[in-house]
């Protein structure tokens, strides 16, 4: 068997994260946007992650970020041009995610047709937890996600409202970038999005395979 | 001194790539975009890479691309918040990069609000030279980068045009996003980008230090 650490490696050595936006109906909607006819995705990168326990840090002038909470998919091995078939054969493991959103700072770029990038990718922007193996979710459309404002339940919803399901997600994918061992794709938020505020404490989880925390404070420049 | 492929390796230890967008105000102007006030920005995954003498792949049903000639700067070791004085610190090296972009789909996604990563992220989109040693550059804000299409020149243009200069840009990237080391800034093109079609090939370079060519063609699905 494959240790804990071993699996949470397979974070460090990943290159890329994608992300695939509105793939909930009922958050696509919450939004204001349509559903999509194909999935929409976006890059962060892995210099955004942040460990269980750490602090979500808010760039001024903003107050807030808002959370989605999200199913990650760990990719195990190079994925080029994979069949929907064959597609699971390439999940190294599953963790769970929130995808940080500065969302006037994404409201602005998309109102001016530029990058989501800066709203998206900051240091901070990618909580994660440890990578669980695939034997312990069985089946991830299947799964509960959740995710807590100081103790006020904010998002709850199963995988299987995904719009677009992880083999086709695979695929899709591999067709656009090669895919490498440790690469994440965040699969999407369910609905209830929103901002959580410098001084609130966010938990979140896959039920009844586990939990996180992150505290969210004022983002401070490092002095040299 | 450190060796050839030294300074190349520093290409393979990276994980993201950031581009500058509209950062030479001639080009800006030919795409009928504004002069921006802050630097636009977007990532690419480094599996878009492809070394000098490979073949740019145009995927199905495009006909072409548009070709992008860039000065990358490599960045040599980690940059947090970094001032604009010590900047020039964390350059690793430099090199010749294309960002090339299926223009098709950016219009698409720019009308659309949406993310520009699939029009500019695919595989073999970030074509780039081997790495220089800074000495070999004294001053990146002096150089000559042009790029021909079948022989013919379309870009020419002089980096002391670039509207942010290097030292901002790893200040102001390093403030939102940790720098590591090997990870690469495309510092903006100037004018003249256009589409280059399947059977064609590019050449380009740096006047005087280096020049690279790629050929571009058809891509093809990997079969399993
Ligand atoms: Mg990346
Ligand atoms: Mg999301
Ligand atoms: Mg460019």
């Amino acid at each position: 068997a494959t240790s804990v650490s071993a699996y949470h490696k397979l974070l460090s050595v990943g290159t890329k994260i994608i992300a695939v936006g509105r793939n909930y109906a009922a958050h696509a909607k919450e939004l204001g946007n349509a559903v999509p006819k194909e999935p929409v995705l976006f890059l962060k990168p892995t210099s955004s992650y942040l460990e269980n326990g750490g602090k979500i840090e808010v760039p001024e002038p903003l107050e807030a970020l808002d959370h989605e909470v999200e199913l990650a998919v760990v990719i195990g091995q190079r994925a080029r041009d994979v069949p929907e078939a064959k597609a699971m054969d390439y999940v190294g493991g599953y963790a769970l995610a929130l995808d940080m959103t500065a969302r006037e700072i994404q409201s602005t770029a998309k109102s001016a047709g530029l990058p989501w990038s800066v709203a998206k990718g900051q240091d901070t922007f990618t909580p994660i937890s440890s990578v669980l193996p695939t034997s312990m979710l069985p089946d991830p459309h299947n799964v509960e996600l959740w995710l807590k404002v100081d103790g006020e339940i904010r998002q709850k919803g199963s995988t299987s409202d995904m719009i677009f399901k992880i083999p086709f997600l695979i695929s899709h994918i591999s067709s656009l970038f090669t895919l490498l061992e440790g690469d994440v794709i965040l699969t999407g938020t369910p609905q209830g999005v929103g901002p959580v505020k410098i001084g609130q404490r966010i938990d979140a989880g896959i039920t009844g395979l586990l939990d996180v925390h992150f505290d969210v404070g004022r983002r401070h420049r490092v002095r040299h």
